[in-house]
């Protein structure tokens, strides 16, 4: 195992302290219990938007803290979920007095984790609500879920509900809009190549080096199936296409195409994913009007693409176009 | 070899097909000679900047065209210069009449070419002015290099001479704010894992799973020395030191500090690795006023980091902290 790293231990207590060094401008963290807040924390007149996860996903979560976004992060051990005094004590750190809304994605600790931390706020007299992204239509039930595995949508969910917060919109609305972008978005990945999980120290699965898996897991588990590799164009479809199909979209759909970087996958790689994926949703008659391009959602070094859809309407696309200001995205300020 | 490519032949002409359909509102892509230019090229009352290079280490240098940063960027094959008619064709097509400076990593192809295309655009009238970026203290001389080797410099010469041609500068005056960040300015690079060129199929050099290579090249030439892997902190140090004492950089000055990722590197690395390279620079007196974390200027897939520190006075504060809105990086719009 080759990683820049001290010990598998000290990990993500190491960089979340790397983080707060490079941006003490707009994240405090927090250690023992482990949480990321804005440093203007508690959330001044606005719903708080907590979420949180295993790490190994950066920049997904705390690379999102800040204005426009999330309020708080909690980074669990690598792949691990995080423990729900973290997110009791981070909701307790972020909450102004108007709410916290949880966004959860879908694996069985994370679920739990975070509906025990509900509980324990909602005992201290704190409005809480909570949302589980579930946008993956690879399968269903999963390594580590029940039902279909939260991934991409996540991040757009952060972003726009982030916006709604900002927007002053109270707790229910903020919550049924994140409900709305889960039930509007639909995501499928493939994997070249597996990860380590620093304290395994050796890779997650073996994939030989002429096969693929399609509909892999953030964590790395199993697909749909393997096969041998295939053009990009001809990857690219494989996975558009149970996505169109899933909700389904219909032509003269507006969407939001996101194509993800798994961690390992050049930048270049990722725009040949796009052009086709454009071109796939344009000869659907969908009219891609935003578009995200990048590492968002990872699994630490795995090679591999994620490509995510979300169908907007005015109050989606508003709220996406926003002002963000966080370590990992940036608009508008 | 495990690519999310079509052919070799096609990926740097998709990949910019995608990066022209995903950034539309920023960019314009022009096909055969292939380069990327601003949507609203020409440079209307202001000097024009163009960089480029071999493609494969976005998203330098086109995913850095935009407002406030380069008005074009010529992408050659991968690892393999532009060719002058690129560069002359994009320098008239950004020419807004206040004339060119074209930003050239020291590599003996591109300084070839981008002698030969500003000695074009001269021809036809227009005022150029060129600086070779030659930031890489790890060696002195390389594999395609006369001195040493333009790397994580040039990324911060391009946002800082954007800013410094969006004020109105002058030609004279931008290129040399271009000659100061580069005088300012040194880094240093460490690779766990080769890459491979799509074209070449293989990886571009053997690396033991135990051994890591100090000082390697953008391309992955050989660097100084090759190891055993060592804990992040102390990797940090030895790409500390030589940068430190180079200048040699002086107790009291105020820096910027950038982390750069070469591809395949987990950002939760690039930030233990930003932790330590913070602390060593604070300990030396320095004091740290602006950062960069992430993968700006990579390798394909390599793993791996390099440390680039810049020292800032009041212009290139002024001219880095300017808005900027281009694929990659975007800030204060």
């Amino acid at each position: 195992m080759k990683k820049l790293i001290n010990s598998p231990e000290n990990l993500v207590v190491e960089a979340m302290e790397g983080m707060e060094a490079a941006h003490g401008d707009l994240i405090k963290a927090h250690y023992n219990p482990n949480f990321i807040v804005r440093a203007d924390a508690p959330a001044k007149g606005k719903v708080a938007i907590l979420s949180g996860g295993g790490s190994g996903h950066e920049p997904l979560h705390g690379g999102f803290v800040g204005a426009g976004m999330l309020d708080g992060a909690c980074p669990g051990a690598v792949f691990t979920s995080p423990t729900p005094d973290q997110m009791y004590e981070a909701g307790k750190a972020i909450h102004g007095g108007k709410g916290v809304l949880l966004i959860i994605k879908n694996y069985t600790g994370d679920v739990m984790n975070f509906e025990l931390a509900a509980d324990l706020l909602k005992a201290d007299g704190i409005e809480v609500e909570s949302v589980v992204i579930d946008d993956d239509v690879a399968v269903k039930d999963s390594t580590w879920t029940a039902g279909r595995r939260g991934v991409g949508a996540t991040v757009l969910a952060e972003k726009i509900c982030g916006g709604a917060a900002a927007a002053g919109l109270s707790l229910k609305e903020v919550a049924d809009i994140c409900r709305k972008v889960n039930a509007e978005g639909r995501s499928m990945g493939v994997a070249l190549t597996s990860c380590t999980v620093p304290h395994v120290g050796k890779p997650t699965f073996d994939l030989p080096e002429d096969e693929i898996e399609m509909g892999i897991g953030i964590h790395g588990e199993p697909g749909r199936t393997r096969m041998k590799l295939q053009p990009a164009d001809k990857i690219t479809e494989m996975l558009m296409d149970p996505i169109i199909t899933d909700i389904p979209y219909k032509s003269g759909d507006e969407v939001l195409l996101f194509v993800n970087g798994m961690g390992g996958t050049p930048l270049l790689e990722l725009y040949v994913i796009y052009r086709k994926a454009a071109a796939i949703a344009k000869a659907h008659g969908l009219k891609v009007s935003r578009n995200l391009v990048g590492s968002y959602i990872t699994s630490l070094e795995m090679a591999g693409t994620s490509i995510t859809m979300l169908k907007l309407d005015d109050t989606l696309r508003k709220f996406w176009d926003a002002p963000v200001k966080t370590p990992a995205l940036r608009w508008g300020v």
